[in-house]
């Protein structure tokens, strides 16, 4: 009686409602009906970014390809612009930037640590003619947080636009774009929205429709100006992913009943009690005080082949957890619990990681990482 | 008891298996489980395209999507390429070359009517340094079937690459890849493979992978060189749209069951008694003897409002045909008929049809349409 768990940093845990809507019959997407539905859908995801003036695009891809969109659509060769990088993903803006001949000016920071706002201030201080700033909130590579509302603080200071990386984000912290001013956040599916992957959802505020409409990079898949004109007109340019956006319509409405505000306290409630019954495992947290609610990364304990033995884990009893990647493999892992997870996921993922360790060796008190999590979560 | 029956030319039907395999729960991408099932759909992927040598990659997209990763892998700006336009797929070709700086020699062929290959070979014969030769093999907003193996065969004379938009035509009409000597062709998912929209397959032929090295458009969600890599360790190099390839790997299983050339055949059967049940209504083909067997396309009978008509017909009934495009809105209806689709289905598609007509006052003998499909289909 294998069960599958998703306690990964995506994709992550649906919602059975969420499955049945995907499975729904399929309408055709010029018609009335899913007009409807698509236009209802699109302000929800309003919500989620927290704008009223901003507007969401949907677009069959993965996030990356979402992420591909910011690029292509507000920036020309030869531009200059400053890129966050503290993981994988930061890097990713960096290589997508590089592919269409934009200048990147690199602002690394150490792995497992989340950016100092000064330090970008610093160089836009010292930069001319910088575009845009790239940033990840959740650079899920590392399980860090960054500070997207300082970024944005300092970025309002001169005239550059803020490009959000959101992927995983979204619906765990809160993302304020029109209160902290962000130009352009993207998000995919698959995280904290509790659907499959395979939709990227962008949001672009007003103000940056100037750099769009200037912007010289070739697009057309992408073209935000084409994506806007459907829009309007409650349809889209290509044809939609429709089951997914039948899932996607039931998940957001799932997520407007919550309340964006609880399911922020929700995530931040749950990764604390993951983080206190890591610690009490007598294992240290990589990402530290800088850690994300979106997923906790662990360092890899002394002694215990890492990515075997959550392989094994995942292998006999389906709870599938994830390692690190490129030069982090081996040496942590990370548990995922965005989206559609509540208490007893906690316990569960706790009790899992407890009999994985057990089982690889590891001098464990079985169930020290149980009951902290049951005195964080219940204790009145 | 409204049902829905997707007779469009795309959203197609979906096989209950197909949206139950969707609906299954969700793993990770990075496990030796998804590996295998996407490392055997990729091969069942080649079978559709008819390719031993070729690759196939499943892209997170639309099929427009799909066709732009064709253009960004395999052309660089300032180039020329011919494009086959007569219909709107078509200038999509020749309007995403467009926007990445590629130009353009249009060969515009009557909008109903295939494209004589002759006239290619004299384009071919007179141009100097075409690079690509971009046709659609069933243009689907006009019902026409372009001959591709004929095109093939002028093209094959030159030093020229062969990309084709195979979006609806795959699974219908035989498409060979290796046979014919195509270089890159392109698929959605929800027509011939009987999948909800939302994902892109294309082919690459490994004569074109010089062409792909040296193309300097930029790319990065469509990189075929990334792809290959990531297909060679049976994975991908974004996180793909698990739900999709999961059913899209059912439904690639029931193709191989009946047998691609029994699809072909079947395909051809059906929409020969569609045509032959629309005329036997008095009906007028719009694309004549050049009509796909991908969907039947109508002139609209005289005193008509054949979108008004069709709208209504969907409303009440849930029989979903579509009209015309463009310059053809009005003028034309379409019937598509591709996918999971039977012999019932024919006679249901054209009792609507008759429904549809005498609804809306034109006069007709209910009853010869369905007659003329069953004699067709029915007698030995």
């Amino acid at each position: 009686m294998k069960k599958t768990y998703l306690f990964t940093p995506g994709p992550t845990q649906v919602p059975p409602e969420v499955t049945l809507a995907e499975a729904s019959p399929l309408i055709h997407h010029r018609t009335s009906e899913f007009s409807n539905i698509f236009a209802n859908f699109s302000e929800d995801l309003k919500y989620l970014f927290q704008t009223r003036n901003g507007e969401v695009f949907t677009f069959a891809s993965s996030g990356t390809g979402g992420m591909e969109a910011c690029v292509a659509n507000s920036l020309s060769q030869g531009e200059k612009v400053i890129v966050i990088r503290g993981g994988k993903f930061g890097e990713r803006w960096a290589d997508i930037c590089k592919v269409f001949g934009v200048t990147v000016i690199p602002v690394d920071v150490e792995s497992g640590k989340a950016v100092n706002p000064v330090l970008l201030e610093n160089i836009l201080k010292k930069e001319n003619d910088v575009k845009a700033v790239l940033a990840t909130q959740s650079e899920t590579s590392t399980g860090v947080l960054h500070d997207i509302a300082g970024i944005a603080k300092v970025v309002k200071n001169h005239n550059v636009l803020l490009i959000v990386d959101a992927i995983s984000g979204i619906g765990v912290h809160p993302l304020m774009m029109d209160e902290w001013n962000i130009d352009i956040a993207v998000t995919g599916s698959q995280k904290g929205c509790m659907l499959p992957p395979g939709l990227a959802f962008v949001a672009v505020a007003p103000g940056a429709w100037e750099a769009v409409e200037k912007a010289q990079l070739p697009r057309y898949y992408w073209d935000f100006r084409k994506m806007r004109k459907n829009l309007a007109n409650k349809t889209t340019a290509f044809t939609p992913a429709i089951s997914l956006i039948m899932s996607a319509s039931k998940a957001l409405s799932m997520i407007k009943e919550e309340g964006i505000e609880n399911a922020w306290k929700r995530h931040a409630r749950l990764a604390h009690a993951t983080r206190e019954g890591v610690r009490a495992l007598g294992l240290e947290l990589f990402a530290g005080d800088d850690s994300s609610n979106v997923l906790t990364s662990v360092k890899a304990p002394e002694g215990v082949n890492i990515d075997s033995a959550i392989k094994k884990l995942r292998d006999e009893t389906g709870v599938t957890m994830t390692g690190g990647q490129d030069a982090l493999k081996g040496k942590i892992f990370r548990i995922g619990h965005m989206g559609y997870v509540n208490e007893f996921d906690i316990v569960l993922t706790i009790s899992a990681v407890e009999k994985c360790l057990h089982e690889n060796g590891y001098k464990i008190e079985l169930g020290k990482g149980v009951s902290r999590v049951q005195e964080v979560l219940y204790k009145k």
